[in-house]
């Protein structure tokens, strides 16, 4: 019987592992991938974690993974097919018929960026292409970007990147935004927003990093070549959910509804980093969530 | 005009100002002291900042102060006496007459540990003596610690505590306490705590490092030697709030109300770590709220 079984090895699970065993509690983590660091793992370069500054996602994974070694965290490669809840206790079944007990759970198996499907995308992913604006905006500085979206992401990231970038266009297919009013007359205002409505990006192309975009307008047929040196993909992102129980709420885009604390409406059940409801999706954000989960789950434990 | 001034230059100021200086806002860090990193510069180790283990206090700052300064944020050595608004506009007025003009602030000033106030405590600060048991707990593993204080977090500390360690003393003036029923039950329950009532510890006494206290019985009148190599001092803390304006409410306790995203009651005013309402004050918990808040500012800076 474990206090706490932890699924997902990112940045939240590994900080709450850490934090889960300073607290003494007996703890695994489930990894879907054999030493796996989630999503930061494919970022060129990651900034804005103070301390390690201008690290590759990688390299910066293996140093969370280390921490977390060190203090003699237990690991389970596997895939979490289902969670069930049998009195006060959690059943976790693996599909390779495991079946752990756990006190709580905490569910941080974070989420993916929806793709746009163009060629080339895959080919210069972070050469160029990105899909937050947060994150690697300052490496465009004065340089010209592309974000595609119709969205409030969309639309957030191009206000964003058009206090760093010289120029940026808002590439959407639609003639109009689904985004909020207030926003949509703020891009309209900016002088260095260009809007390229009723318009798809069909290739991303580019020497050893992106050069230039192909964009075809869907009223007129016609394409068009916009030099760019950056595209953000702005087309939404993907909760990993799968094996939530159906007790645990979910917001309307899929998130897991939860604030700081990480808790959810399902007693026991906890939730830490991008798979959560929250404004901001960063490294530094979950791991701060899987440190203020695990203050939830002794309180909670202390009080079973 | 600065589009944000952010007052304190701790781990959640110094976080701001990276994801401030990477959205191209023109900003300012106001610090107390000289190259000041905040408490977390007291701390001897601290263990649980994701990727960088066991390192002190002081040299994480330093890793901190790097990491802003190689992005170029400028620094202010300035206390601030005072806070106006000026119809939309924020005026910092300094102690030593500099009036600065911005458009946000954002108050990162931290918290103060209470002190008890006995022999010894001083000298055997981060030597056995701490003010925070999610810190510094794990450091007393199998080992013997004491809590003094009687509320919430006294007795929250003794239960964290009663996981790691093998003996817990929980030393109070009173005899009975003053945190919720149901978590003055749950500590009678535990067998390795041991209730030290109408009692108060008089002098910290060791070598190097602490080795036990002396505890003065009031009712009785009597001196007694306790042994212990860890002592937690709960007696509170205190957020530094000098510079508030008035229309930014507080807690009953003196912190500054906002959840994660640093917003507070007045439009313009944001806040981020020790200083605001939260469950958790811990270095990463802090930095998390520097890069949220600079969300939200960027949020309302785009929309004056």
């Amino acid at each position: 019987m474990y206090d706490l079984v932890i699924i997902g090895s990112g940045p939240a699970g590994l900080s709450a592992a850490i934090y889960g065993v300073r607290a003494g509690l007996k703890l695994v983590v489930i990894e879907k991938d054999y030493e796996g660091t989630g999503q930061v793992a494919l970022s060129s370069c990651v900034d804005n974690y103070l301390g390690l500054p201008g690290m590759d996602g990688y390299s910066m994974g293996e140093k969370f993974r280390e921490h977390a070694v060190g203090f003699g965290v237990e690991f389970l490669e596997a895939e979490v097919s289902q969670i069930e809840k049998s009195s006060s206790i959690y059943v976790i079944n693996t599909s390779d018929g495991n079946k752990l007990e756990t006190k709580t759970v905490l569910y941080a198996t974070g989420a993916t960026h929806r793709k746009l499907g163009a060629p080339g995308e895959e080919k210069y992913d972070t050469k160029g292409v990105s899909y937050c604006a947060t994150c690697d905006g300052a490496f465009y500085r004065k340089k010209t970007a592309a974000v595609i979206g119709g969205g409030d992401t969309a639309l957030d990231d191009a206000l964003y990147l058009s206090g760093i970038c010289e120029k940026v266009y808002l590439i959407h297919r639609r003639d109009s935004f689904r985004a909020a009013e207030i926003t949509v007359r703020k891009i309209k205002e900016k002088e260095n927003i260009e809007l390229v409505l009723n318009s798809t990006v069909t290739e991303i192309l580019g020497t050893d990093k992106v050069t230039s975009i192909k964009v075809n307008n869907k009223l007129t047929g016609e394409d068009s070549i916009l030099d760019v040196s950056g595209v953000f993909v702005a087309a939404g992102s993907v909760p990993s959910t799968q094996a939530v129980p159906s007790d645990v709420n979910l917001d309307p885009a899929g998130y897991i509804i939860a604030d700081e604390s990480g808790i959810t409406s399902a007693p026991g059940f906890f939730t830490a980093g991008d798979v959560r409801t929250k404004a901001l999706r960063q490294v530094i954000t979950a791991v701060s969530d899987g440190a203020n989960a695990v203050t939830s789950i002794t309180h909670y434990l202390e009080n079973m």
